[in-house]
């Protein structure tokens, strides 16, 4: 399975031209079967009113920005996973919607909420879906959820293959982090953070810190991007690794959890 | 709170040497309170008869190796995890047993095996134990532990602010997914390693990876020994450090976590 991830400086509020470039950065690349795009990657991300969030919220599907992305995954016959603000039932999410060749298939919505964005939008309140892609698992977690082990434990736990993460990262830590992810869980996870500065006055300047990254159920790091150049990494990936949990000929990570000794309280 | 963990090379199955070595290496270093050292660190870690494990068996506390540990830590009126092989109502288990200035303070039993482990002990029936030491709580898990994100999240939940970490380290990774530990639950970790080689006939030598280290709750190594030194590292920290888990005025990591959305199955 060839996968793919793209890294970029989405133009704040400009859904038409960050569609026309997310379309610009994916067509030269034929034959990847599953596009992994920042969180918030058709909007940008930092906000200051309420009122601009709303103002940048659609339908999925439904909306136009839904309409453009089931179109580029047509055009580049591959599913597409990619961070929007969804409107649904007058709330508003943080979600990665998921486009598969032409077919809506359906959005996650970020259950961990980082900072501000609890000010603009409502946590998910659904445990993360997986969809079937190429018959392939593929889970979704966004930005922060990485540094909750349980998100990615359940994705895994409950077939993923591959943890799609898109990303608008600020803190440096995440990246190294999902190495772990990946070992812990014996799957692949592909990272793609944004790059580029936000500042949307009165707030305070971000700069967000790229190095997107493709990792395996080794821990091992399939390739990485810049911190801050436009590019897009593809990898080939034998998604069958991430069925198999063995370490050692006697530890299969998952058969040898001890759920009845991990008390929490 | 000064807390120390030493690595070093144990003399397969030469408890009593160990031990002595151990008290050479604490005792010039007076005024640490917790001293964490290696998994196994009285025995040597690589067996090949039942026989073998059987015979380093030894009751904690009552056995010789309880007393001589219980007197270097009065000798060094600190607390001392270490990694012992323990006999208990005719199960063998990898325990880390906790000697407090003196007095026994209980043991911690394996629950994850890591590989022929499997062959030699019992695993773990109980939920790790926390120990409060100098008003400080301590949770311990034992080397493999590591790669199950569960039990460092089980401890923390339950107020662990140093996770001590004996252990006896061959694969490359644990090193930096302690820093993942450490960042998800923003605690301390310790995590002893033992040095050198064991090839005890007919089995395939063992090499261990040392690089001991202590992390704090921003994923911060406070300080690394080498691959295959002898050593001690000491460092002073601020155990109230690990009871603020807010990592943004409007993010706490344990308040922020949706347990009703972690499903498994």
């Amino acid at each position: 399975m060839k996968i793919g991830i793209g890294q970029f400086a989405p133009i704040w509020g400009n859904k038409l031209r960050n569609l026309e470039q997310i379309r610009q950065l994916l067509l030269p690349h034929p034959g990847v079967q599953l596009w992994i795009l920042p969180e918030l990657g058709t909007t940008g991300y930092q906000f200051t009113s309420r009122q601009q969030v709303l103002q940048l919220a659609e339908a999925f599907p439904g909306g136009q920005s839904a309409e453009i992305l089931l179109q580029i995954s047509r055009e580049t016959q591959s599913a597409i996973v990619i961070g929007v603000i969804e409107s649904l039932a007058q709330k508003i999410y943080n979600s990665a919607a998921v486009f598969d060749n032409g077919a809506y298939r359906g959005a996650y919505r970020k259950i961990h909420l980082f900072f501000e964005e609890k000010r603009w939008f409502h946590a998910g309140e659904q445990t993360p879906p997986i969809y079937e892609i190429d018959g392939i698992r593929v889970g979704i977690m966004i930005c922060f959820d990485w540094i909750f082990p349980e998100i990615a434990r359940s994705l895994a736990l409950r077939g993923t293959q591959v943890l799609a993460h898109p990303a608008n990262l600020v803190l440096p830590y995440c990246q190294d982090a999902m190495i772990t992810r990946s070992l812990e869980n014996r799957i692949f996870s592909a990272t793609a953070n944004r790059i580029g500065s936000e500042s949307i006055n009165p707030a305070a300047p971000l700069t967000f810190t790229g190095k997107s990254q493709i990792t395996d159920p080794t821990g091992k790091r399939l390739g990485q991007l810049t911190p801050d150049r436009e590019d897009v990494l593809i990898v080939d990936i034998d998604p069958s690794e991430a069925l198999e949990k063995s370490i050692t000929p006697l530890n299969d990570l998952f058969e040898d959890r001890k759920p009845d000794l991990y008390r929490n309280d």
